[in-house]
């Protein structure tokens, strides 16, 4: 995988601790298994749109905005 | 697939329409099958976040601004 996977999983780490929740908890909202919250978490994993949103949903996030933010962290 | 892909679908054909190339085009400068770029046109596909990034590097734009501009065709 390559970084930007690696920005959007750093991003939704970031997101899902402020929501102030377990990978657990997000994987259940998102219908996904915690498992693959944690491979996307570590970046190792490239997400289908459909994933991102179900997550970006999860979290109560637009998904741009995410990726708008792990975009940004290019630079920073 | 869902209305999120069929969404995105719609911005990509938009996008490349007003760039002024063919799915053929679009496809040799983002490394993938033309047929792939067809079917994720139609929505039918859900594309992952590595492929939206080199489609939206192919027409250089931001992946998020395409996925922004996707999302607001939900009320339009």
């Amino acid at each position: 995988m390559g970084t930007a996977e690696k920005r959007y999983g750093e991003q939704l780490q970031k997101v899902r601790v402020s929501v102030g929740i377990s990978q657990e908890e997000l994987a259940d909202r998102a219908g996904i298994h915690t498992s693959y919250v944690s491979q996307l978490e570590r970046g190792i994993k490239s997400p289908t749109l459909g994933v991102m949103i179900r997550l970006a949903d999860a979290l109560q996030r637009p998904v741009w905005e995410m990726l708008k933010a792990a975009e940004s962290s290019r630079n920073g």
